[in-house]
């Protein structure tokens, strides 16, 4: 079993706007992955955007956006997106120039969408902050490390920033 | 930050008698530590025997067990410590003879003792099955895993077995 390590491995990351999912990348790459293994697997980074209810109102509540503000918080979702991911693959790419990178932005809540996407992509291991999604998203969401830790089948590894348990980034 | 790999880890397995800790060891030899850096690192086996309170009567319930029972027990929880220990050991050697290995037996709340022992020994990384401690003194004691990923402050692997959710050994 010794050499199990040379055979391709599917590492799924997820990544928020939070230092603490960039810690939880770093640490993974550092420790999960030697540069001789790491060259056999792939790496997926995977964010969630958060479900457009949190931010829009459901029918029937009686408050109803217009397009514009719809347009807008969509245009924001898509920025933070695009600007978590290349800040995750340059990341990657510094330490690990030679490993293969997959990306993944989806939509919805990011428990449940981080558990599926964990079996649908085959992931070997699922590596993620304790909080997760940052303060925000957490106190609407619940905690995504403890929801994914009892629901994903595979091996799941919660990386804490070393002291300060809010990001600072 | 891609030679972090080779400084020393002391990396903290929490095993017992279920077959599940002993996959998390496995996973864990297979897939943290590649031959090159295992090298490097130390490998703590802790295994905690349950409580007294357990399978014991407290002071002012009314039942109190003679010294031949009390003995009886003891002798059977160090038996059942030394062949966790012995098994997590001969696993250990077989795939990774050059890791240094340190074994723990501690006594307590496995929840309490596991975290303590995470800092006190100066872990980097816990690793763990899922369940932690078996379907008897799950039911006693509550997730060990959830506390754990809750309360130490490094990083925590949680592994869970392949298939069946309980240990077939």
């Amino acid at each position: 079993m010794a050499d199990a390590a040379a055979k391709e491995r599917r590492i799924l990351v997820a990544v928020d706007e939070g230092e603490e999912s960039m810690h939880a990348l770093s640490w993974c790459l550092d420790n999960l992955a030697s540069d001789k293994s790491m060259a056999n697997d792939t790496l997926v980074l995977l964010y969630v955007k958060p479900p457009r209810s949190v931010y829009t109102a459901i029918d029937g509540t009686g408050y109803i956006f217009s397009s514009d503000v719809l347009s807008a918080m969509d245009k924001y979702s898509n920025e933070v997106a695009e600007c978590v991911m290349e800040k995750a693959v340059t990341r990657v790419c510094k330490d690990h120039p030679d490993v293969k990178v997959e990306t993944r932005v989806e939509h919805g809540d990011p428990r449940d969408v981080i558990c599926q996407m964990t079996q649908k992509l085959g992931a070997d291991v699922l590596v993620l902050g304790s909080h997760g999604y940052g303060p925000i998203k957490r106190a609407l969401l619940g905690s995504v490390s403890n929801h994914c830790a009892q629901n994903v089948k595979c091996p799941v590894l919660i990386v804490k920033m070393p002291k300060s348990p809010a990001g600072h980034n």
